[in-house]
């Protein structure tokens, strides 16, 4: 064991799904994302001492994805008796459908895994995330965990042995979120999905899939604006959105090349080629909302590719 | 119009599906294919004027692929009146499952093309054979006549619109194929698919697709073996093909990196990483085969990246 002093870490939020990527795509923003501080304790074993930015979550270590992550990883490496304590900075809202309970379990396991002097591959400590980001909803799959972990955007082939690929992100793009602030729990968004779905539907959804891939490794903006349609999804969940289709319209019309729901809701995201459009989204947005006296914070970021990070 | 003597061409065979592309992927062999002889004709319109190796085929325009593909470039191009003969050598049988009616539509409006002096490109001959290939099967999908007319491997991410991406050839990829002298008629085989999949399966098959495109463009063939893996079509076909459970698994033993259902069946492909475990694979399903004494062919091919050709 070779521990550090402490440090500080941070995990990004990210975007699931991607449209056309149920439980299989995601990809990191530059921001937000959460903070996490990592040093010595006072006393055996890892104690939560604060979490600063949130009065809601628990500090039992069980119930909480920052300290459950950095649990399992001290588990595995025979370290559960060593003295730690961490400090959550929440940055971001639970339940925004920008991925905070993975971004806390990442920050949690990445920071304690820097702390004793990085045993394990920012790869191995997938699963461990992983393992805590079921705490927050109950089901298995990395689609938010790996891309906060790793950055850029990453398609999880198979969750149950976290076989996973990093994609290229095409230069020149540019994320537009927007977070309606109205509570969408992810058990609920993924209980109204029906379980069935026609062929037909599976062989266009899936034809879209592949053809993102394909518009990522050749740089074809042109051809991943025609392939991000969400024809399973989306029509599920958009009722969940208060003004969805008007949004996305206002997006489309704006000269983004896709725009759909962030994971689970309620934030919807835009992708466009450049700032100028991202701007002119973000500015359609903003006038909508702010007529409707709904509120909500926008912002723009680019794919983060670094995934976390200490700082 | 600038009209040539006369020439032959040559459209090959394809496997379609691809284990994870149902209606989606297709590939090109080298061999086998259909060949197809144009020249002026000895009185107005389009002739069949005969055709080689396949008594069954109809020579009436509407009722051949290769003669309707024609017929349709021919009326676009309003030269319905012009005098053209075909003669058609169909170098396989019908319902192999290797695209049969596909290669003879494409031969069919490749090679009139060619004899026109060229008037469109490739790329806008496809909606011609797929206009073809519906009399044949019953359905508008390309993933048959794409790669016969392109080559490659291609994704038709919209079938409607006949957007399709062509996908890079890793080196060293040999395909084996073998065709159990049964008939499969692609119309039974489709029938027999249920038109609910759960959306648990269509997550997997997705996931598998995205992955085995980014396998191609990485040119990571273990990547590409752990995403060719069919969780919807070939359970339900597998039953119309006699031992196909004993040939997939003689095919793994021997390192294939996957092997699935070509087409509607009855033939079957493995891929392996080079030559020497294609001979192995293609050893052992004959050794299979005549201990069974099961009508057969089997032959080792690459992928063809040229697609239709005069020659």
């Amino acid at each position: 064991m070779n521990k550090r002093k402490g440090l500080r870490v941070f995990a990004p939020a990210t975007v699931a799904n991607v449209a056309v990527g149920y439980d299989v795509l995601g990809f990191a923003l530059d921001k937000p994302g959460d903070e996490l501080v990592v040093r010595e304790g006072s006393k055996p074993g890892l104690v939560i001492k604060s979490i600063h930015g949130n009065s809601g979550l628990s500090k039992e270590i069980h119930k909480n994805t920052a300290g459950y992550a950095a649990f399992r990883l001290m588990e595995s490496l025979g370290y559960e008796k060593e003295a730690v304590e961490i400090e959550l900075y929440k940055k971001m809202g639970i339940g925004t459908g920008l991925g905070s309970s993975a971004a806390s379990a990442v920050a949690g396991v990445f920071a304690v895994n820097e702390f004793f002097g990085r045993p394990y591959s920012k790869d191995q400590l997938l699963r461990f995330a992983t393992d805590a980001e079921q705490i927050a909803d109950g089901s298995w799959h990395a689609d938010n965990v790996a891309p906060s972990l790793l950055g850029s955007i990453i398609l999880i082939r198979d969750n149950a042995s976290m076989d996973y690929v990093k994609l290229p992100v095409p230069e020149g793009l540019r994320v537009v979120i927007l977070y309606p602030k109205i509570s969408v729990l992810t058990k609920k968004s993924r209980a109204i999905l029906k379980q069935e779905i026609s062929l037909d539907l599976h062989i266009k959804q899936s034809a879209n899939l592949g053809a993102f891939v394909a518009a990522l490794y050749k740089s074809d903006l042109a051809l991943m604006s025609r392939s991000l349609t969400d024809h399973i999804i989306e029509p599920q969940r958009a009722g969940l959105i208060p003004q969805f289709a008007a949004l996305k319209a206002l997006a489309m019309e704006s000269h983004a090349l896709a725009c759909s729901i962030s994971g689970a809701g309620p934030s919807i995201f835009a992708l466009t080629d450049n700032t100028v459009k991202a701007d002119n989204v973000l500015n359609v947005w903003t006038r909508f909302m702010s007529d409707k006296a709904m509120d909500f914070d926008v912002f723009i970021s680019k794919i983060n590719t670094e995934g976390a990070k200490v700082f």
